[in-house]
């Protein structure tokens, strides 16, 4: 592993630089695909998805049927660790509810801001070997709340045209209006078209391959909204000597897990604790089913001291880790004053995997450094703030002249035309 | 004028289709301009400055002794109507700071949310005939509202080297940290990438030309943040009876003078006032400096009829306006119902000019649709939503199983290894 010892602040950028992926050489495919899917619709979405996932079901959308055998086979005590997470996310995303927001600025003009949900969502979940059916409630769990009315999911069909069972059975606990058999470029470009089967939608949300965040960024260029722009995933511990070695260890090798390109920092006031973490992770390694991917991903970590909790924090704030957990004494110092990150997990007790599936906390955040400028999906991320105003004839003879002398000094007449008119029709009686 | 009269739905998104505008002829020339700001920086920026702006001034950097010959032209009766405005913004926006969001979502799982500020903010204000300085009140409020710590203004220098003085006062009043001479793509390249005289920040505001409107979309790909994607302004006003023609038609034209491409839109339950308010434009129209802008903006206008208010609801939220002006006897039915706008007005003395202003609310706002995804600029722009959780023994131990259940079903053993190993330890009495 690589250590590293108080670095200077001139090679932090250096050290904590993200991996690069070039994506010119997608850009074409899925360009065509998207021209396709806009032209010849579920034509084309068929074409694609019997070409990448090597057999397109007949129907595109999901049965009754198939949801009730997925809800038959999945275990009910797998469906009871599903339903406290769901109850878990309710209720913190529930809590992110903001009231109307109401100020009267002067006499006579009220202004508000409401926030109204987006009406048309969709929902992309990867298949694949390991089906994120976690994801699915951190999506629709909100889009729910938030009132969307139409709630679409899309996640590719597997060689028999399936979808896994716990993605059913969690799509269909959550509330998501319809489950679509499509993946990949095809599953985003028809939600950004609309197809004979799949309805066009507003924003896009969801984690996917190099394609799929292709896709995704082209989608915007089409008045489609997305969640955020997506990067490999990533976790920054801070630890001290409070910090347990082999709870730390575990914790990085979990985001290790998550693929090759995923980035593990520990940054540490502790030397020993550094060694000790070392040798963990070299222990609880051998053991691990994804072993192979999990080692690469170590293998590009980086285990950096530093000599006081001052320096750490402002290299952790320039990184802006996505998941950050913290593992010292003064726990307060790093959450009171962090600016940058995703999620922060706080304690010896508070895994990384606890924000993933069960605290009530989402787990689609900013990565990539975005943690400096985009929020992680919460409530908001599905509806859209609206403003009001009301203005009485006192409020705009309050306002009135203030908006003349703004709108003539900006060259605009006829906007200040329009109050004129107003303070006129006051003065006579209208 | 273009008057429609009850058009079936089947019509209503060719009816209201926006102007569409090609950029691939101008992405071009960004792109060049990027890789040269990033690779020479100032001096590139300098070499654009003389280029399009007609002489780069010696010192981008707006200088104290600029800013105190700004405060001193500005006539004392302007400069209280931006303070009243500037009042305004301040109170709605602060009104829209949200606590903290903390849930116990189990016992001993704590979970909060809290917004931070987005440390580093471009504000981009357009130079040329009509100096925006209310957007700058617009942007630069909410920014230090949310505490951002670096808020840097870039506007073109004019043909002398300088800045319109009364964009430098509100910068100045507004507590703007850095004011640049410096517009269009170089500008946004030099927020994207920094220069050493132009801070690198994380998220760019502010409207623009094509070109301004090209570079902020380039300035995503390289891990920047913009406000919202832009297009021509627009306003739908809904109007019977009770809505006086005049106050419509000096609406309409204000939003027309802003631009040829700009779209005017009235839906109206009643024939006579369309007629009405068809004659008053045309009176309006005459006196008005940017006549010729109006004209050709009101030529592409829409005077649609429609039999009542329930079909006159579902076209405007299929069209979702940026500015949606009320002027109807049952206001409420509009207000609670619609779904996708980006700021109302609410009543006969609530012109559109007012929200452009001075009555609180922010005049950035969603066009070209984007009303169905995005918000207008608000507080939350300029924040980003981090969320924090820390789980006590007692709190793994009542979601550890679910943790470890869900993580095992998507095949992340390290996950799971990460609770079970806490568990154990506190099993073992550590």
């Amino acid at each position: 592993m690589n250590k590293i010892y108080n670095p200077t602040p001139d090679t932090w950028s250096a050290i904590l630089e993200r991996p690069t992926k070039t994506v010119n050489d997608i850009e074409q495919t899925v360009k065509e695909i998207f021209r396709e899917v806009q032209k010849k619709g579920d034509e084309a979405v068929a074409k694609y998805t019997a070409l990448f996932d090597g057999g397109a079901p007949k129907e595109i959308a999901v049965s009754t049927t198939e949801i009730e055998e997925a809800i038959a086979i999945i275990p009910t005590e797998l469906k009871e660790a599903i339903q406290l997470a769901k109850s878990n996310i309710e209720k913190f995303h529930f809590a992110q509810k903001t009231p109307k927001v109401a100020v009267e600025t002067v006499e006579g003009v009220a202004c508000w801001q409401e926030k109204r949900p987006i009406q048309k969502v969709g929902l992309y979940i990867p298949g694949g070997t390991a089906p994120l059916f976690s994801t699915v409630l951190m999506l629709a769990v909100p889009a729910n709340i938030a009132g969307c009315k139409e709630i679409v999911l899309c996640s590719p069909p597997d060689k028999n045209g399936k979808i896994n069972p716990a993605i059913l059975y969690a799509a269909n606990l959550c509330g998501v209006t319809k489950i679509l058999k499509v993946g990949g470029i095809q599953a985003i470009a028809g939600l950004t078209f609309g197809t004979e089967t799949i309805p066009k939608v507003y924003k896009i949300f969801g984690p996917g391959n190099q394609y799929v965040t292709v896709a995704k960024q082209l989608a915007t260029q089409f008045g489609v909204a997305i969640d955020m722009p997506a990067g490999p995933s990533e976790l920054l511990v801070v630890a001290d000597d409070t910090a347990v070695p082999a709870f730390v260890a575990s914790d990085l090798l979990s985001q290790a897990e998550h693929g090759i390109d995923s980035q593990v920092i520990l940054v540490a006031t502790s030397k020993s604790l550094i060694d000790a973490v070392e040798t963990e992770i070299e222990n609880q390694l051998k053991v691990l089913p994804r072993r192979e991917i999990a080692e690469k991903a170590i293998a590009n970590s980086k285990l950096i001291y530093v000599e006081n909790d001052t320096i750490a924090l402002d290299l952790i704030d320039e990184y802006g880790p996505e998941h950050f957990i913290v593992c010292v004494k003064d726990e307060d110092f790093y959450v009171d004053n962090i600016g940058n990150a995703g999620s922060v997990f706080i304690g010896n007790y508070t895994p990384e995997s606890a924000g993933d599936y069960a605290s009530g906390t989402n787990h689609t955040l900013p990565t990539n450094g975005y943690a400096k400028n985009y929020s992680g999906v919460n409530l908001d991320s599905f509806m859209k703030a609206m403003t009001f105003q009301k203005i009485s004839e006192k409020g705009i003879q309050n306002i009135g002249s203030a908006i003349e002398l703004m709108a003539e000094a900006e060259g605009l007449q006829a906007h200040k035309n329009a109050v004129t008119l107003r303070l006129k029709g006051i003065k006579d009686g209208k």
